[in-house]
């Protein structure tokens, strides 16, 4: 048995609680400063009202003053923020933290830098401390409600360190929650930020179909041809990165799950239909749009790339049209005929 | 105006008359001898009984029987047989053609030797004659209902020659109808081939979670992890084949649109709920599984390749799991535990 405290009571940190205490830990769930509700609710009956499911017995509930205590003692800590609360857990939780207790994140993301480069969120922790404090990461298609359902589910965690991998495993794996391990933690976190955009990008076909048909039906080929070329432009993405093109799986793993549902694939499909950007995030007004920002910074990477010559915009022409919408320079307008090859 | 003969008039092959009759070509489309009432059908009123679409003005539909004349002339000859098709289109269609007429083929697959290597289907024509005859071959998502009703769809055109490609393209590119072109056949026709398996190993999932949930409810985790899954053994299925693990992206938008509707989803999606084989193929009576025939083949050719050294069966859990399936040697249970792998 070991003690697992996870900051973030949002919907993945919840349902890490779900393995967590399948496997008998000790399981203490902090809310942010902006979960309080969600904290009191859960503290009263046990039930999350956003994941809607009700979660394990046995979990310690916190809010986060509380924080220092829950912390204590504490063999792993889990950073469950989206990443929006990215620089809050920087100054606010890592000062708190312990050298020598790893932590692990569900966050899924890149920043990108001035000149480019794409850094993955455990690298820009390590960079916020000098504290000798292990970052590793969760990545691969994931969605909170079939983890708490028990749903066999596949991931991967990723860091600087196997061993340090492979402890974290023991505690988290369980028969329907699978974990390979990557010391690859640019490759890893570079294949699942990707497919946000890429998501956006595929079902903008979604858009286009149901603006021909006037109703909702989906169409297959224009799909296929925009999840073929997603790929191929991730490949290409994963070697500007610097991380390896055999984690390539992952991100398309992702990517397909992704197209299927929330929000990434709302706001893809209102593009598709021809809508302007700003209309459709006003369409989806009160959703936190990771897939937008994370797309933002892919586009501004590859121009940055483009600009010192690493990179060139046209191999990604599907990505380039995702950035002139939303960043507002023109409605759906797909560019079939860039995406054909010749290859001899 | 180019004179373009399509043997084989089901689906696909009478799709294929939608951009060539856009492009202002000259049509024949000569039914099979099992094509003989479609064939009827469409010389009463062209339209087509199994795609459900009229087939644009101007097609000269022609019975077999008067093959010889309707290929006479042409300059163009497409092999639009199923892969049940393809001996009786070496053993009597190919005695008919000319040399220097190329011919291009919509039939997707591979056939295994003996020794496990996989051959494609324009290499086995080669094989087939000592005439010098160009053999083409059509990869990539594309459904023949979307082709006819004009939606865009992406596929790339293979074979030894660019030049010959890039004149096959001028006939049958049209603004819904993008065409790459790749000299890289073996590369083309494995990525296209084997996601015939791969979408069969999706789908169970399905089949998963339909007997979990007792209807017709998906869960995407599980479906992620198989795709990624199938994603990996494709790679390396590439390499085994001798195709460029560039040709990737094209299976794999092959194997998201096949996961979503058809026979092979049907297929996998009973086998997923645990029923054995030959009661999920009584239950699918009548239909022609041309990926039960492909998956098979690629099954065997892997344990070939396994027997002489070549490839390790424990590189494919996914796949060996799907030969069990169609072997009749297990119902489903799918090795979630064999997909997990260290990188460090």
């Amino acid at each position: 048995m070991r003690v697992v405290t996870i900051i973030g009571s949002g919907m993945m940190g919840s349902a890490l609680t779900v393995p967590l205490r399948y496997n008998g830990h000790e399981v203490r769930l902090v809310g942010t400063p902006l979960d309080r509700e969600l904290i009191a609710g859960l503290k009263e009956n046990s039930f999350h009202k956003t994941l809607k499911r009700w979660l394990p017995e046995g979990v310690r509930y916190e809010y986060f003053e509380n924080a220092e205590k829950a912390i204590s003692g504490a063999d792993v800590i889990v950073s469950a923020v989206s990443s929006f609360g990215l620089d809050w857990f920087r100054s606010t939780v890592i000062p708190m933290l312990q050298e020598d207790i790893p932590v692990i994140s569900v966050t899924k993301g890149m920043v990108d830098m001035p000149d480019g480069t794409l850094v993955s969120y455990p690298e820009i922790y390590e960079q916020s401390t000098q504290k000798k404090i292990s970052f590793n990461a969760i990545g691969g298609p994931c969605t909170s409600y079939e983890l708490a359902d028990r749903d066999p589910s596949h991931v991967t965690f990723c860091g600087r360190d196997i061993r340090t991998l492979r402890n974290l495993k023991a505690i988290f794996e369980t028969p329907f929650y699978c974990i390979s391990l990557s010391t690859d933690v640019r490759g890893v976190e570079c294949a699942v930020a990707m497919k946000n955009a890429y998501a956006l990008g595929v079902t903008l076909a979604i858009g286009l179909s149901y603006a021909k048909e006037g109703r909702e039906i989906e169409h297959y080929n224009s799909q296929a041809a925009l999840f073929g070329q997603s790929v191929k432009e991730m490949t290409e993405l994963l070697e500007l990165c610097g991380g390896g093109a055999d984690n390539l799986y992952l991100g398309v793993g992702d990517l397909y799950v992704t197209v299927f549902g929330g929000r990434t694939r709302k706001i893809g499909t209102l593009l598709g239909t021809g809508m302007e950007f700003d209309k459709a995030m006003e369409a989806l007004t009160g959703v936190t749009l990771e897939s937008v920002v994370i797309a933002g910074r892919t586009v501004k990477a590859v121009k940055a790339l483009a600009v010192r010559g690493v990179a060139k915009t046209s191999d990604f022409p599907l990505l380039m049209h995702i950035g002139e919408l939303i960043n507002r320079e023109k409605t759906v307008d797909i560019p079939w005929k860039a995406f054909e090859s010749e290859k001899y």
